[in-house]
């Protein structure tokens, strides 16, 4: 672990591969780190240069002071080994190598090249990202490791300013898309602690990442893009130190698809094409499946903000201006798993009298626009909080204008200290920036799409579920047992029962069930479990039970 | 006809009880008209100010010049039906009634004077929009009849400028959903024709609307947002004549749920609560199902700036810099009903010399940011567009930054003039506006959601089999055989065969068909019919038929 701090938390850098054109990867590097405010010392290695973007250049990495933590390698790939090993001779204890023409490439040479590293960097006990990777962003230290263009001119810095929420981690075997999550979510005022990006994985790869990060105080929601893992087996442990800790995961695991499968086997021949055996294992472990980008980040942003407080089920309250919004936001709700109960009497008696004649305060909560406009959202919202009948609510505003929300703002924040339910804002309008800035200082997040809001509330409403049932306390023989490499997850549907029997072949103690084909062979298998017994179709034709009826 | 004229191409209007004080809907209105450059007159209608905004007041409707076309009425719902009758002896063609007071609110006072209205409307001949609604928007007119902040500031004007496209009209039940789309789809350079709003439909209602802008030269999409409509019968003949003109159709139908169906009772008592119902009218129509705004707007962009030259079949290919994106969109095509094939020999033949060792050229296309940097997109692209194995190519790129959509602007505009299917763009990063803009320039729309990306294209081809199958010719009985006011559709689900039979009951003729209960009897049913039979489960258990498997 000493290493993976050295990586992450550098004192000291150096740019091997060093180059003052900003035009190229060498150049992007340096210009990035010098962007934002890094901390630590930054050395530059060339050959060529002896000041670059006001850096000191060294020679070589054996000329470089003592000390520095992390190596980052951007030079030509027949190069790389032997200036990995010469970091490892300097006691450089971390490296990441951008540079590509390893394993990426057809043929053997590259494969051979990447080969090597991983023995240096086990040789030396380097930890090593890459190669081909993208680099990794450091938010607290202000270290933006990489060459993304995604890092620079970033509006109002690299985190959000006055926020209180929890981080959110991104690994991703590809660069593009870990990057584009920061892209994307930052200006929704989403605080993102590490965008990590693990390239072709010669040493450390995702599921090393998603294990030291979910140590890291400033994580709390954890977002994967995976195309695949040598050892399936790891993910349900992993998972279960992610439940213990409270941090939720969301993995998009691609490759599902031939033409997906063809495209990610260069990097990860093992796995792909087995997805609905990866979904098997999510849904067992807690881990919540991502769909794209935007609803990621809207998941993460709802956990950040009440992962202290999810919703103890799945009945929604939605507060409203707009009538037609109310109800699409409804049916959207309903069909994604949540329930728009009736609000109670008591609940109901407290809103009207703030109603005019043609709002409701049924639920959908439709309060007109008017009542946005003299009395706001917060004294609605207080009491919709207190209803019993309610475990999250959402608010679907127009928030085109952030006037109501600057207006309110301090009722807001004291809503957002008080309440024990999630309140989750949604814009049926385009958020106006500010409106969604004032909303995550209060304390809120600021979705974009019903559908993703609706999703989140349930996605917590279950990961509350699972952490309060047995399913926390996965059941992970000593470590010994664990077959890392596994029976290979090659059916491209899997049933339950079937997942389960790789799980025991894995070493990993899942809930008693039992296959049945008749309903008297059930009765017989519910006599001997005893207790309560769900019953379950088992069938790979029909993956998706709430669907078949 | 002449007096929907009127109301949507009025040469002058009078604002029935403007008001100075921007901070009220009676002010806003006078605001929005006068902040965009519409070429008629304006009339104001006040007892209490000489001149508002700079206009003529008149003391009366009485008082008013000669010729006038539209009124805007936005007094007190008392005065309401005498002003409206004043119109109507001034000659005034159309009115909008933005007051609330009517249907919308508990207790007959409302209903008795919204039944005034529709009596006076009548009597005159009046086309009447509302009572409480937003009002609308013709952007070609310069027209912001609405009191909606939506419309105002809009950067760039109502219309992306340099755009060759033709515009998406959109008519909604509620305000609020009605000019969001104009709000969140406008910075996609996304071009309306007209937003509609019609609140209770004291005479016109959506379908009234659709039917009109379908002959709306300036319109070639159309997005619909229904909480119900009082004579289904009328969506079908509707649909055939879109389907003539060419002009999709995407309606989002609210009131699936309990909890919708309860909200937007108030307005449309009729059909809530058989969403189903509509589906089967939908698919049976050609009518595409709108999910969220987010989705129709990206069906919308799509459709028009491909609209003449739809994909043949559903096999997509992609082209991207990023392996990671690559594989996520080839999964998300296949999700959603698309074919991602290897390309053909020959093109990959002529892509092949063009990429690095680490690139591939077999579907996805993972081109490399080195290729993108060095020879851009465009001549990829053209390669990919000429492959016999397409229907369609995504492009999925990194769009930070305009850079080089900027640098290959000439070239990308050659592509979409010649290009004879569709080629839309999708960013995985947050898409810069400029990007956005140039692109839309250029005659590409640019998407910024895979899932809905791959639904457009999906719609497409189903849009574009559906006007070559049999289905266009939707018979249509003559109009005295038409029971407008049909059986209702009062279950949750209904079959295809049961939906058949309301079709019949409404005087529609579908393609013939038999339900069966076993294979002997299916044999049987086939023999009858002759030709090509296709099969399908026809069980309200199993509504979506793919879902099962």
């Amino acid at each position: 672990m000493t290493n993976l701090q050295a990586l992450f938390w550098p004192k000291s850098i150096a740019l091997v591969g060093a180059s003052p054109d900003k035009q190229i990867i060498r150049g992007r590097l340096v210009e990035a780190i010098g962007q934002h405010p890094y901390p630590g010392r930054v050395y530059a290695v060339s050959r060529s240069h002896r000041k670059i973007n006001g850096l000191a250049c060294f020679e070589s990495i054996d000329a470089l002071p003592a000390g520095v933590d992390l190596a980052i390698i951007t030079i030509p790939a027949e190069f790389v080994p032997a200036a990995l090993e010469a970091c490892g001779d300097k006691g450089i204890g971390a490296a990441i190598v951008i540079s590509s023409g390893f394993a990426e490439e057809k043929g053997d040479q590259g494969s051979d090249r990447q080969q090597q590293l991983a023995e240096i960097a086990a040789h030396h006990g380097i930890a090593l990202i890459g190669p081909n990777a993208e680099g990794f962003l450091n938010t607290k230290l202000n270290l933006a490791a990489t060459f993304s263009p995604t890092v620079s001119d970033v509006e109002g810095g690299l985190r959000p300013a006055g926020l209180n929420t929890g981080g959110v981690a991104v690994i991703s075997q590809s660069g593009g898309i870990g990057f584009s999550f920061f892209h994307r979510g930052r200006p929704k005022a989403l605080h993102f602690s590490f965008i990590v990006t693990t390239g072709n994985e010669a040493t450390l790869d995702v599921l090393d990442m998603a294990d030291y990060l979910i140590e890291d105080d400033g994580t709390e929601v954890i977002l994967m893009f995976v195309e695949g893992v040598r050892s399936p087996a790891r993910l349900l442990p992993l998972a279960a130190k992610a439940a213990r800790a409270g941090k939720p995961i969301v993995v998009a695991k691609v490759g599902q698809s031939e033409a997906a499968a063809d495209a990610v086997t260069s990097h990860t021949a093992s796995l792909a094409g087995s997805s609905q055996a990866y979904e098997a294992v999510f849904r067992h472990a807690g881990i919540i499946r991502g769909i794209d980008s935007d609803h990621m980040i809207d998941v993460a942003g709802a956990f950040v903000y009440f992962r202290d407080r999810l919703p103890r089920g799945h009945r929604v309250g939605i507060l409203t201006p707009s009538g037609g919004a109310g109800a699409w936001f409804a049916d959207l709700c309903e069909a994604h798993g949540l329930h728009v109960p009736m609000l109670d009497a008591r609940t109901r008696a407290r809103i009207d009298p703030l109603l005019p004649e043609y709002g409701t305060s049924r639920n959908p909560v439709d309060v007109t626009a008017q009542v946005i406009f003299k009395v706001g959202y917060a004294p609605v919202l207080e009491i919709m909080a207190e209803s019993d009948v309610l475990d999250a609510i959402l608010v679907s505003g127009s928030l085109a204008h952030p006037t109501y929300i600057e207006r309110d703002l301090e009722q807001l924040v004291k809503l957002a200290e008080a309440v024990d339910k999630p309140v989750i804002f949604c814009a049926y309008t385009r958020a106006h920036p500010r409106a969604v800035e004032l909303l995550a200082q209060a304390g809120f997040p600021c979705l974009t799409s019903m559908p993703n809001a609706a999703r989140a509330i349930a996605a917590m409403a279950d990961y509350r579920a699972f952490s309060e049932s047995s399913a926390t306390t996965i059941e992970v023989l000593p470590e010994e047992r664990i077959r890392l490499t596994g029976p290979a997850l090659d059916q491209s549907v899997y049933t339950e029962y079937e997942a389960k029997q790789h799980f025991d072949a894995w070493g990993i103690r899942c809930p008693e069930g039992s296959l049945t084909r008749s309903s008297a062979e059930a009765a017989a298998a519910a006599e001997r479990l005893g207790g309560t017994v769900v019953a379950k179709v088992q069938s790979p034709d029909i993956p998706h039970k709430t669907e078949a009826g």
